[in-house]
């Protein structure tokens, strides 16, 4: 069985790290359309030495299509998901577009595979930093039972984008030249500074991006009363997220029942030996699958409570990978229909 | 009245910032002689038009000094900083060699000054991560009772000294030439990276400079069971330190009453406005005298709790800031003997 796929967005960071994906983890695909908006339609993509013509995405290309990846913006998805579900054709789905909807799974294969069944044509992919806490989080949570976690991220340019990674890039380089330092994708300069501030702020003060690590992280685990208060930090980091935490159980967490819970769950690995400066670093979990975990410590201001330290690549685990693990999860469950094929 | 004083490591980052401090808030120094080890004695200094002569610093030479401020590392302050204040000289010292002596007050002039006037010849100046994030947190528990405090830094090279600033220059300008990028301050790469690894490791899986949050804070507050989790963090930052907390009182703690209790107190300022955004950040906060805070809102994870983002300089207020305060204090209420004087 091979499916007719379609990236939406495909000219994106996230798009070109999807095309690159379901080559490396060989998904299934009879064939891959690259889409993307009027604007790029007829620019030429090449991707692991495969060319690709980047095409209109139109409601009507999804006619065609079993499966696409849609990661363009939530703009994007809520005028074009639904139209291509309806379609017939399965919308896995980068966006926040309908992650808090109740007909829409929110899915990270390794946690919560289960809820795909009850898919109406689109699956929501979690928020990146959100995925990458969890990764570490649900095993512990399944261990100790989780129940309030407090986070602060470091998270990389290529959160927003080519246009992130650009920005940093010229600004150092500008820096080096003695050149005055522009800002337009973020609000201030990135070089050599930090924002605590990514996404819109809301009513509360909190932003959208620290909200969604609550609302998301309870949707994904099913733990319905869970606590999470989140500060979410850009840093001058190419690539791959980190996020500190400390984490309140029902039961004693024991920092070495942790690391035996993490190491068993797939997906995520120990990466803890201070005595050789072993710890998770951006550097080190880019263009990685697994998320790393270090720094696992009981808390010091809690009582059943753990202090840990989490980096992985966003533009995989935060993005790409989960889309296409999603797609594979459809794929061996049966979930993705092939009723366009002649 | 003024005093004959010596910098102790003047030739270090904090060092040169002391000589212009001293000289910026007009500190009445009759004499001000730049100290260090054998190795830099001879060296000339220029520091705003002045010239300095770096001489060794001997036990003797502090026979002929009212107030040394030393800031070369713990081990140049167990060696020498007793010897000096057997001699009658005042040590004001920025390392962490003293901070939990008993009988050594470890000051923050806006929060404890009354806790100078116990000093044995030897004041201690507080960790510059605890500085910053005690500006912040101190007129809050003013305000609602301080209980318990989790904090995550973002903390700058320069908190390495010179050798930081020049080793993110460094790599920074070899990622820009296309050359490898060494590191030997740091044991990683620091350009594009973040390093969850401040100090040294302890036992129980902090770092030392994560248990200066927790006992600093509570000696500085008097709140003897403070809980404190903190996770210190290097970005590749070059000034100024910031840091993520979520605190917990024991009264209910309203944002706006928050900002009103923070504004109200010396030495750190309200940077709050969201909807303009309008946050502290280090590029604002270098070179500036007063600590920012901003995104005050209630914390998500906490009924009585608040989440804040402090930055603050950690060369002035973190470090040769605070410890002029201290020799201020000292002076405007006597406590530096001038026996030697002919």
């Amino acid at each position: 069985m091979s499916y007719r796929v379609g990236i939406v967005g495909a000219t994106g960071a996230v798009g070109q790290e999807l095309i690159e994906m379901l080559r490396k983890r060989s998904f299934p695909a009879a064939s891959l359309r690259a889409l993307a908006s009027a604007r790029s339609a007829g620019k030429q993509l090449e991707s692991a030495g495969e060319h690709y013509c980047v095409e209109e995405a139109t409601p009507e290309v999804f006619a065609q299509l079993d499966l696409a990846i849609f990661s363009a913006g939530a703009g994007v998805s809520r005028r074009l998901a639904r139209e291509a579900a309806d379609r017939g054709c399965i919308v896995v789905d980068n966006s926040s577009a309908f992650r808090m909807d109740d007909q829409v799974p929110l899915v990270i294969p390794e946690i919560n595979p289960e809820a795909v069944a009850g898919h109406h044509g689109i699956i929501a992919n979690p928020n990146c930093s959100t995925a990458i806490a969890l990764m570490a989080l649900f095993p512990l949570h399944r261990a100790f039972g989780l129940r309030r976690v407090f986070a602060s991220t470091y998270q990389a340019v290529s959160g927003s984008g080519w246009q992130g990674i650009v920005e940093l890039e010229e600004q150092v380089r500008a820096w080096v030249e003695s050149r005055p330092l522009t800002a337009s994708v973020y609000p201030y300069q990135i070089a050599f500074n930090v924002l605590p501030h990514v996404d819109r702020f809301l009513e509360d003060g909190y932003t959208n991006e620290e909200a969604k690590m609550l609302h998301e992280s309870r949707k994904i685990t099913g733990i319905s009363d869970l606590r999470v208060s989140c500060t979410c930090v850009r840093v001058p980091v190419l690539r791959a997220h980190s996020v500190s935490i400390d984490a309140e159980f029902e039961r004693p967490a024991d920092p070495d029942a942790a690391r035996e819970a993490i190491e068993k769950f797939p997906g995520v690995e120990v990466c803890d030996d201070p005595a050789s400066n072993r710890y998770p670093m951006p550097r080190d979990y880019s263009e990685r699958e697994p998320c790393g975990v270090g720094r696992i410590r009981r808390s010091a201001a809690l009582d059943n409570g753990l202090a840990l330290w989490v980096s992985g690549d966003q533009l995989w685990k935060g993005a790409a990978l989960n889309a296409v693990q999603i797609a594979e999860l459809l794929h061996t469950r049966g979930l993705i229909p092939q009723h366009h094929r002649a």
